[in-house]
C-alpha cells in the first residue's frame, strides 16, 4: 500500500518538531471522539438509526481499527491485534481488506459491547503513543496524518447519526444543552458580491494534508458569476414553503419530484409545523425554527429547486473555490461548539463560507482531470464513490476545527439531507 | 372493559389464601424477568434482532405497561402514572388504547433508558403491591392474573429474541452457560401410542386461568389416530437434509416451496454445515448439533414437508389435546432451567409432550364454535389474529414453569421460525 | 401417473354411451373457451393485468396443453407434439412436469402469437376426436373429465382477469353489453333459516366427478346454526362503509387491517364514489351499483369485517354443505349469461346459494381428514395449496354450468378479490 | 407556450422551399414509424417488456400527441381532437399538461387498440398536411422540426423496447432478418488519435435543429488526449470477462458493484454462455457473437470499469466533441439498415464515431453554463433530467438516419444499457 496520492508537502523524514505537533494533533483527535461520545449512554452508541448512520460505539471502534488495519500491523513490530474479530466487524467498505458486517447491520452489534471498544481504543493509543517513542517509519506519518482526517469525518457523522437516532423516537431528548450567551439575531440582508471570470487554478496547492480527490491542482474556466453574501436562512426557506415550493413540479428535477412524491417531503429533514410555526429536531433538542439562521437538513433536490424558485442557481465547486481564495478558513465548525448554524453577520463581503452548513454545489462530483486513486486499500477512500453524487463545500457546524480547507470536497446522493447541508445562491453576472 | 372472556372459576370475591398466592405468583413473575434480563448489558437490551422479535428493554416496559394501563390506572385510586409518554412507546398493538410506537422501530428507543424501565417496573410494583394492600376490587385479580401470564408469553419472547440478537453478529456470544451435569444420551427408539376416535370434549374446562381462545369449552369429533412417543430428532433432520427434503418440490406445500427457495433455506434457522457436520447458535452459544435433542427453530412449512417425507402427517390439535388428556402437565420447561431441548427419555408412552420444544399442528388458527373476544382492548390479545397462523401445543425449553396448559393454544406463521418450535409425527391409525 | 384420487365411479371400461356423452362435454367445453375469447382482441388476450391474472391467450393455451401433457402424449400412440416450446411456455405450476415460464411474466409473450394459439388448439382438438375414435385407454376418460374440469376453472379466471385488465385503464371498456330484458327489482327482505346440529356426512359421495380436494367423504360435527336466505346486497354494503367500516379497527382482523391500511382499500375491488353514489366496473362496463345485487369483489377480510359488524359470522364450509343438500344444483352461472350477480328473488327459503357470487366461508382450506394427493403431477392440482387460503363454495355468475357442486371447494388466499367473492352470514342458532 | 431555446436559426417566415423540405420531411418520419411497426403484430405492439420500455402502440401514439398538443390543439383554426382521453393515455412525462397514466402500466392499455392508433395517426397526419397548405404559423415551423426530432427518438426506443421484450420470452424471435451480403471481417487493430489541449467552443453552433440542452455554445478548457480509433471489440470485452473483470471489486465504482452483485452480471445485457462461446439476442433474433463487432447493451458501470481494466479512461463529452470536430456526420445508422452495430473499418483515423454504439462519456449529464430551459411544458424536454445521467455521443445502428449531431447529448442513468451502448477508449496525452 502506498499513500503517495494524499498530497503532503513534508519529505519524507519528518523533523521531531512536526512529529510533536503530529503526536498532539493526533491525541487530541482521538480524545475529542470519547469527548463527544460522552453524553452518550452505551445504549445511544448501539443503536443503529438507518442504513445511512451508523452507531456511535461503530464510529469509535472503526476510527481505531483503521489505524490498527493501515498503520500498527503494517508498520509497528510486534503489534499485538487486540481481536482478531474486530476487521470483520469494523472494516466500513474496504473490499481489498476482505469480507465485512453488513452496513445496514451495524445496529445489531452489541457485542463487541461499548467497554470492550473502550479498550480497544486504549490499547491502539498505546500503540499510537509507542510509535511516536520509536524510530518513526517512513510512511507512518502520511498515514496517521490520513487518520486523523478519517477520524474527523467520523466525529462529524457521529453527531448527525445521534441526532438521527433521538430524532426517531417519542422523546425527542437533547444530544446536550444550548451553549448559553447566544443572543438572537437577525441575518444579514441578502446581498452579492461578483467575480471575474478567466482560468483559475483548482484544486490542492501541495501544502499540508489533503485527500487524494482534492488532486491534481489543474487550471479551471470560469464565467464571470456572482455570489450571496450569506446562506440561504429559515425564514427564506418557509417563503418557498408557503409558496407552494413543494408542490410545484416545474421548480424539481425529475428524480427530485419523484423523491419528494414517494417520500412525501413538506420541508426540510426535522422540520415539523406546530402552531403556526415551525419546530426543528435538532442537537440541543426539538426547539423552535429560528428565521434567521441558516436552514439546514436539505438535500439538493431541494437546494436545487430553491434556487430555481429564487430566480438563481447553485454555484458550481470552482466558483466557490475561487471565491473562498483569499478568504480566512475560519467560520463556526465543531469548535466553536453550538452544534446548530448561526445567523450570518452583517457584513460587507461573504460570510458563513467555512462552518455553519454544508453547502451544496452544483458539481456533480466526478475525478478531476488526471485523478488516480491511491492503490491498496485506502484507494477506495473517495474514487470509487465518483458517480451519482454531488459536491459539498465549506464545512458545519459539527466539522472538527482543523478539519476543513477550500479545496475539500464532500459529497452526498442529491437525496441525502441528515448531514448539516444547505446552500448559498449564486447567478450568472 | 371486561375480562369475561378470560375464563376463571373463582367466585368474584377471591378468597384471602388465593389473594396471597396471587401475590406471590405475581412478584415472582416480576421477579423472573429481570433475572432475565440480568445476564445482559443494557445494550444488549435495546436492540431489536429483526421486525419478528423486540428488544429485551421494550418486553420489561411492555409487561409493565399492561399492568398500568390495564389495571392501575383503572382499578387503583389515586395512581400517578409513571410518564404519559411510555403508554406511546411501549403499546404493542392495541389499537383500542390509541397511538403507538412503530413495531419495527421498537429498537430505536434508546431513550427510555434501561434504568429508567428498571424505574418504570418498580413504580408499577410498588403499585401493585399497594393493591394487595388495599380493598382488591372485583375485578382486578382477574387482571392481575391476566398480567403474569402475558408476562410470562414475554419472558419466553425476550428469551428467543436475544437469541435472535446474538446470532446476527459474528461473535455469536452465549446467553449464558450450558448448566453442568447433563449427561450426553441417545433418544428413545420412535414408538407409536394408539387413540380411538370419537367426539370428545376440547377446549377448556374452566378450572384456572386460561385465554380467551381456549373457550368455549365444546365437542370434537376425531377419528382413530396414532402419535409418536416423541418429537423428531435432529438426527432424523439431518437425514431429511441429506436426503435432498430442501430440494425436492414435491414434499411442500407451494407457499412453502416459495419460502424456501426465496429466503435459500438449506436447514432450520441458526443450523449451518461445518467440518463435514452441523452447528447451530443457541442460547449456550455456537453449538455442535446434538443428533438426540428434538430439532428446533423449523416452520410450520418445514414440519409439514418433513412429515410428507417421512410417510405421516402432523396432528391435529384436538388429537394433540386429547393424547395429553391423562398426562401431568410437565417438563422441561424454563423452570428446568437447561435453555435447550434435550433428548426425550426411553419410555413406555409419550414423552416431550411439554417442554423441550412446542410442537406445530396442523390446525390453522381459527376460532372455537362460540368463541367471542373480550368486550374492550383485552378483546385484541388473541381473536384479531386468527388468520394464517398455525397452532402449537405443548410449551418449550423457554416457557415459564407454570404457563403451560394442555388446552394452550400457541400461533404463529407458518413461515416463522425463531420460537423453539419443533414437531411430532402423527398417523391415521 | 395415475388418477386414483380423483373419485369417479363409473367402471374402468366406459359404455359407449357415457363416452359419447364425455365427446361431447368435451367439445362443447373447447368451443366455449373460444367464444369466451371472441369479444377480444388480439392486443386484449396477449396482456397480464397484474400478477395473479393471467393473459387470455395464456388460458387458451394452458388449457390445452394439459391435455396435450397429461393426455396425449401419454395415451395417444404416434401423438405429434405441437411445439416443443410449449410446455415450458404453457405449464403453470407442475413442479414435476419441469421448468416454466415465470407466472408474473406471462404476459410478455407475444410469441406464440394469438394465432400460433389458436392453431394450437385445432391440432389437439384433433387429437382428441382421433383419440374417441379409437379404442379409448382405461384411464383417459379420467383425464378427460379432469381437463374438462380444469379448462372449465379456467373459464371463469379468463372472464375475471379480463375484467382486471379492462378496470386498470381509463377507457374502461366492457368485454360484453348487458343482455337485454333484466328488470330492476329489489333483493329479497333478510330472514334466516335454522339446522340443526349433529353428525353429518360431508365430502364427496363418488357420484359423478371431484377434485381429490372433496375427498375422502367423512363425518362432522355441526352445532346448530341458522344461514341468511341471500347474499350480502351492495346496499347492506355501503351501510357499512358508512358506517365506517372501513376505518374501525376493532372490526378487522390484525392482517385484513393491515392489509387495508396498507392498501388504501376504501370499499370493494372496482368501487368508486362518484356524485354522491358509487360506480363500479363490471364485465357489462362501468356501470351505477345496483343496490339489491349482492355485493362482490370483496376480500375474506372484508367479507369478515363485515359480519362482525353485522354481529353474525361467516358459515364454514360443512354448515354450507349441510344447508345445500336438499338443494338444486343450480342458479344463475355462466349458462345464464349475465356475466354479473344478480338481486335475490323473494323466496321461502335458501336462495343464491349456487351461482351469482362465490360465498367466502369461515373455514381454512385444509385437507380431509385422510387426504391424500394424487401420485404424479396432477398431485400438484389442489393439495399443496392447502395453507394460508378459505374455502368458497356455490360459484358464481362466471362458473361455467355444470362445473359447480355442493362438496365443491374453492379457495383464495384472504386477500384477494378479483374473483366474484361476496358472502352470506351465518348465525349460532 | 415558447421554444425559443429550441435553436433554429433561420428567420421568423419560414421560405416556401424550406417549408417543401420540412413537409417532406416530416411526412418521411411519420413513415418510418409505421414501417418500423411493420414486422410486429398487433400483441408485439401492445406489450411493455419493463419498466423502462414503452410498448410499441405507445410510441406510435405517444409521437401523435406530441404534434396534437403542442402544434395542432393551439395553432391549428378548427382543428378537432381525435379523442378526448387520449392526452392522459399518451402524455409520457409533461406534468404542466395535467395528468396521464403511470408509465410502469403502458403495456395495460389494450385500448385504445393498435387499429384505433393508426386512426388516430392518419387523423393528425390528415391535419399535419392541413397545416402545410394553409398559412403556416410563426413558430409552427419550430414546433414541427422538435416533433420530428422527438420522433426520431422514439423510433430508436421503439426499436430498443421491441428487442428488450422478444428477449424476455423462451422464443426469442427475430424483429427481422439479418441484411444480405455483409461480409465477415475483423475489427481494425487499435490505434490512438492523439488531440491537442486548449479553449474550445462546444455545444451548439445555431446552425439547424439543436434540443434546449446542447445550448448555450460556450467555451471548454481541455487538456491534451487520445481517443481510440474504434469502440472496443465483443473479443476485448470477452477478455475483461474471461480476466475476472465481473468479479474484480478494485475496477467498479461502488455504486457499479452494487448493481453487478445485486443483479447478478456477469457480461453485457443479452450475452449468454453456450458451448464455451457466447451467444447474444439482438434485433436480427438469438446470434451468436461476433468478435470484431463493438460490444453493445453495457452500462455505464461496466464501461467506466472496462477502462479502468484496460488502464484507461473514458472520454469526457467535450473531448469527444472536439475529436468530431471535422468528421463528417455520417456513420451506420438506422438509415444503413443493419440493425447492428458493425466491425470497424481498417482506417488511419477515427472509425464509427457516429452510428453502430451510442458511446458513454465520463461527464454527467449537467446543464451548460447559462442553459435556461424552454418555459412551458416543452421545458421538461430535457432539463429536468439533469441529475445523476451520462451523456453518450455519436448514436448507434438504430439512430433514424439526420437525426444525430456532434453536439447531441444522449443521457442515459449509469446502470442502464438496453440501448444500443458502448464505449471508446481515451487517455491522457
Amino acid at each position: 500500500m502506498s499513500l503517495s496520492n494524499t498530497v503532503i508537502a513534508e519529505p519524507r523524514r519528518t523533523p521531531s518538531s512536526k512529529l510533536t505537533e503530529l503526536h498532539d494533533r493526533l491525541m487530541e483527535t482521538r480524545r475529542l471522539s470519547l469527548a463527544l461520545a460522552d453524553p452518550l449512554s452505551d445504549e445511544d452508541q448501539v443503536v443503529q438509526a438507518n442504513d445511512d448512520a451508523s452507531p456511535t460505539k461503530w464510529h469509535l471502534a472503526h476510527t481505531t481499527w483503521f489505524f490498527e488495519a493501515f498503520l500498527l500491523k503494517r508498520l509497528l513490530p510486534g503489534y499485538r491485534l487486540f481481536d482478531e474479530t474486530y476487521e470483520y466487524c469494523f472494516n466500513s467498505y474496504y473490499e481489498a481488506v476482505g469480507p465485512r458486517h453488513p452496513r445496514p447491520k451495524r445496529g445489531l452489534l452489541t457485542r463487541p459491547t461499548a467497554a470492550d471498544v473502550r479498550a480497544y481504543r486504549a490499547h491502539v493509543d498505546e500503540a499510537l503513543v509507542q510509535m511516536f517513542a520509536g524510530d518513526m517509519p517512513s510512511d507512518a506519518a502520511e498515514i496517521i496524518e490520513l487518520g486523523i482526517n478519517h477520524e474527523q469525518q467520523h466525529q462529524e457523522l457521529l453527531l448527525t447519526d445521534i441526532l438521527s437516532l433521538f430524532s426517531a423516537g417519542p422523546l425527542k431528548p437533547a444530544y446536550r444543552k444550548a451553549k448559553p450567551g447566544v443572543s438572537v439575531q437577525n441575518a444579514a440582508p441578502l446581498a452579492w458580491s461578483s467575480f471575474d471570470g478567466g482560468i483559475f487554478e483548482v484544486g490542492h496547492d501541495g501544502k499540508g494534508f489533503a485527500y487524494d480527490n482534492e488532486d491534481p491542482r489543474h487550471e479551471a474556466l470560469i464565467r464571470p458569476f456572482k455570489l450571496a453574501n450569506r446562506c440561504v436562512t429559515n425564514a427564506e426557506w418557509i417563503d418557498f414553503i408557503e409558496d407552494g415550493g413543494y408542490a410545484t413540479a416545474s421548480l424539481w428535477l425529475a428524480d427530485g419530484w419523484n423523491t419528494i412524491q414517494g417520500q412525501e417531503w413538506q420541508g426540510p429533514l426535522y422540520f415539523e409545523e406546530a402552531d403556526g410555526g415551525y419546530m426543528q429536531m435538532s442537537l440541543l433538542g426539538h426547539r423552535p425554527v429560528d428565521p434567521a439562521a441558516p436552514v439546514t437538513h436539505v438535500s439538493y433536490f431541494e437546494a436545487d429547486a430553491f434556487a430555481r424558485w429564487a430566480g438563481c442557481r447553485l454555484p458550481s465547486e470552482f466558483e466557490w473555490e475561487v471565491a473562498a481564495a483569499d478568504l480566512p478558513v475560519a467560520g463556526r465548525d465543531l469548535g466553536a461548539d453550538h452544534l446548530r448554524p448561526l445567523p450570518a453577520n452583517a457584513d460587507d463581503g461573504l460570510t458563513q463560507m467555512f462552518g455553519d452548513v454544508w453547502e451544496w454545489t452544483a458539481s456533480a462530483y466526478l475525478p478531476y482531470p488526471g485523478f488516480k486513486p491511491a492503490p491498496g486499500a485506502v484507494g477506495e477512500y473517495n474514487g470509487k464513490f465518483m458517480c451519482n453524487q454531488f459536491v459539498l463545500k465549506g464545512g458545519s457546524c459539527a466539522t472538527p476545527a482543523g478539519h476543513i480547507r477550500r479545496t475539500y470536497r464532500n459529497f452526498f446522493y442529491p437525496h441525502q439531507r441528515w448531514q448539516f447541508t444547505g446552500l448559498r445562491l449564486a447567478a450568472d453576472a
